[in-house]
């Protein structure tokens, strides 16, 4: 994988900064390399490892080296220390600097110069906007470079918060992916169920539990895999957990304590997910992604001991990863390898029965975590996670240490839920109305976004398309889906660009979610980012 | 602080061990030494340091150490490397080795001998018992060295998980601390609230949410703390957390991340507590605690730059923090020390107001969490954290890394049942209960336990008693309130030892938890516990 064949830079590119970009690896004007001697003392910015969070020694560089970059105190043109004279006056491995040199120069901040060294070559974007109110404007529909609160948040180099800040933005129409019908939440079968929950409930059960769950739902997630996703287990392996986010943060954190601090990840591959690991002190090894799914020879030649996959219905792209590649990556696993599964979304298969989860073919080489973020509401907050036996005590304390364990009313309804089959039935029901909003949305790209290449529309709550290219391509198509998306936000439509879950660049894209709102809102939405990137193609 | 001097290794002394305990400190038996120089390879005991887990290297050595020394790899006798040597092969600072050696010096397994070097003087108890079924043993009351599942849990040094395993036995009689009257649940308030809120949610409320928790919660726990605690906040500054353990562990990483790693605590203080924030790679420093609270002089004296305590009802002594150390404590947070407040049951006070939290004092010094644990249920896993504004962020960034926030409809109902004022009613009600619950064990401790001392029955959910001297003494009484927990859990009643809950050992003593269940069995409890102590006296 060449990162500086080219940069992700290109927010950098398109900000109003008053320094002019300029892209890693070309030729730097020489203007920017004259300053490189004026030298960088012993006491490099009075940098002190000791406030490196523990593990993430390497994004706290990062971040440091981004702020002085940010503040002046590294100028364009100023010159970094060998990365082996640095990580001696840090005590750190070379690695670290190393690594936190690559991140700057993938996001353009800096770049090789041979005999030079490396120096700074951009100063980044203005600090990207609050999660505030957005005043509508109308006018930016057409604009070239959008700018407005929307510009400053997709314009922004730091993906940290973004999504978040995202979601706390107005709108009219939201194509965020990740969500399901949310006006069918079964509300009549919770509160009969809670009622139900309340009337029987010990004063024992109100009180500390077991950090695993309430073995009430442990049994209820078993027999939901064993229907659903083809997984036998015992009550006893199941740890309920506050979501997949908390499964990996958990995974993480015992990874971490086997000696396993790079995790390899889907590229494209959920946003998300990356930063969850990279807080947690991960270094992040990207894997492509063909029709086939991971690439998993990629994999092995990677040399990670472990991978986060979503192989059921890969986000983004939606391929589903074939039975070769399964058979790859168990072989992997067997060879000592660890497989976090995260089947976040195996449930909603529109063409016929979701393949089954690969935890159900190697129980001790898998971990696998599912939620109801994607059946109920993910402000449920609450998922399972599965490991094979040898990791489970570590889970299990890292759970109680997280939270002496999930929320027990929540708990017992699902349970109830499961049990009764009410769950398999709002399922069902919402498959059928997630079918129908999908060929809506297909329909409206056809007819508002004719170029556009689509993916992954056979499952799961979104799709993907993209402009120019296949979604693991090389080509793009002359402009950026951060200015698509924010041409779109700023007429109240949102979605993400498909680049916020890049790693390494490929062509423009949208992720586009069909699943929560009705259908005549996917047509509205479709056209006006039909009318934006029309804008931005003039 | 002379760890020393009194090794804590009392359990490790009262196991059925092939190997006779040696006190850590005293002479040792020439046939210990003799083996000194059997020497240890370079590779000591195949350590790999890369297996530590982040900033948690000094508790994976002791582990490590503690392990070999059970199995046998490490016998009676063996030497240890210096420190200087094996933090060298370990790539470790020596403080990491010399700590570890310490912790097992004070758990007794280790002694220094001058100039042999570091030598084992003592293996550790069998394995503790895992939460399994106990089977009923009538005849161990009088037994002075009590055995069964209780003699195993309690007398293992291995305190971590032993709250959860001696929760996970049955009991006739529970008088652990920490649960408030649980059969008292509000549940026809409860499920009320929860139609209305189910008849008000929007599908937007179920999709992912403002990681510090829905706004309606934050706004009622503001009004919350403004009636009971005192603290005026706005709503911006709460973040909803699943219970004090969140909290501690959040405000555990982004201290860590601001490079405090050494956290001081209360001794004695609460055991779960000191736990969690070792788990997160904490070095704990113990601060005394006499009747007027902490003692700020010795917190000071420390170099601690952060403490957690318990002001308003310290756990488990029970005293208030009293007006002068406040202040002081305010002068040393005004220093730059970082105060985190556990206030986890002060709603609870039976003979006047509760006394205002340091937080309404000092906002901007102060870290404050509380919960509704002792409000409503622990199994309900809601709690708050407010934090000086320049912490705000990375709280934030944590909680959403932690679990994207707490799950909704808990959060929604609970605000409900604040605004209503359901909530300060229910406490009324239980207040009511739990002071005759109080009054009928300081009746039967009177009766049952004549010579027993009772500190900090004013107020919260639990008192203590000590037997000798006060909890903050030096003097025991010739037993170790290990075997009398066991005795009496070998009769059907649960208590904590209070040594659980101290790092400087000090004198025998119970933690007695009377708000869970009917005044009857409080008297039976203590009677119970009563005829153990006389069995142990005997």
């Amino acid at each position: 994988m060449d990162v500086m064949s080219r940069s992700t830079a290109s927010s950098v590119q398109g900000s109003k900064s008053a320094h002019p970009a300029t892209r890693a690896g070309a030729e730097a004007p020489a203007d920017t390399t004259a300053a490189a001697d004026a030298g960088v003392g012993s006491d490099f910015l009075q940098l002190d490892i000791g406030q490196a969070p523990p593990g993430g020694r390497t994004a706290w560089l990062a971040d440091r080296l981004r702020s002085a970059i940010a503040d002046g105190r590294l100028p364009v043109g100023a010159r970094l220390p060998a990365s082996r004279v640095l990580a001696e006056e840090l005590r750190v491995t070379r690695g670290v600097v190393t690594e936190a040199y690559r991140r700057l120069a993938e996001s353009g901040q800096i770049a090789g110069r041979g005999r030079l060294g490396t120096v700074v070559v951009a100063a980044p974007a203005p600090p990207r906007a609050r999660a505030t109110a957005m005043p509508r404007t109308q006018d930016h529909a057409r604009a070239a470079a959008p700018s407005g609160p929307g510009a400053a948040l997709f314009g922004s180099g730091d993906r940290e918060g973004v999504v978040d800040a995202l979601r706390a933005l107005p709108s009219r129409i939201d194509l965020s992916p990740g969500v399901p019908d949310l006006a069918a939440f079964p509300r009549t079968s919770w509160l009969r169920a809670e009622r139900a929950v309340l009337a029987g409930v010990t004063p024992a059960d109100f009180g500390y539990g077991d950090p695993r769950g309430a073995p009430a739902l442990r049994t209820a997630v078993v027999g939901w895999l064993a229907r659903n996703r083809g997984i036998r287990a015992d009550p006893d392996e199941v740890v309920v957990v506050a979501g997949v986010a908390q499964a990996l943060g958990l995974l993480g954190r015992i990874l971490a304590a086997d000696g396993i601090r790079r995790i390899a990840v889907e590229d494209p591959g959920s946003l998300g997910a990356r930063q969850q690991l990279e807080y947690g002190g991960h270094e992040i090894v990207p894997v492509p992604v063909d029709a086939a799914g991971l690439d998993v020879g990629a994999l092995r030649a990677s040399g990670a001991r472990a991978v986060l996959l979503t192989p059921a219905h890969q986000f983004p792209t939606g391929v589903v990863l074939d039975g070769e590649r399964r058979r790859e990556l168990l072989n992997w696993a067997a060879d000592g390898g660890t497989v976090v599964e995260d089947d976040y979304d195996a449930e909603h298969r529109y063409d016929r029965p979701p393949v089954p989860a690969l935890r159900a073919l190697m129980p001790e080489g898998v971990c696998y975590a599912g939620s109801v973020s994607k059946l109920l509401a993910p402000a449920l907050r609450v998922g399972w996670l599965l490991v094979p036996q040898n990791r489970l005590d570590a889970v299990v304390t890292a759970k109680r240490y997280a939270d002496l364990g999930n929320g027990i009313l929540t708990q017992l309804v699902l349970a109830r839920l499961m049990d009764s089959g009410e769950l398999e039935r709002h399922l069902r029901h919402v498959r059928q109305r997630h079918r129908r909003r999908r060929d809506a949305m297909l329909r409206a790209i056809e007819k508002h976004l004719p170029g556009a290449h689509v993916h992954g529309a056979a499952a799961g709550l979104h799709l993907t398309v993209t402009f120019g290219g296949p979604p693991g391509g090389a080509r793009g198509d002359g402009f950026r889906d951060t200015d698509l998306a924010a041409a779109a936000l700023a007429e109240g439509v949102k979605a993400h660009p498909l680049s916020w879950h890049r790693i390494t660049p490929g062509p423009p894209g949208l992720v586009l979610g069909y699943a929560a709102g009705p259908a005549h809102e996917l047509d509205e939405g479709i056209a006006v980012i039909g009318s934006a990137l029309r804008g931005l193609l003039a």
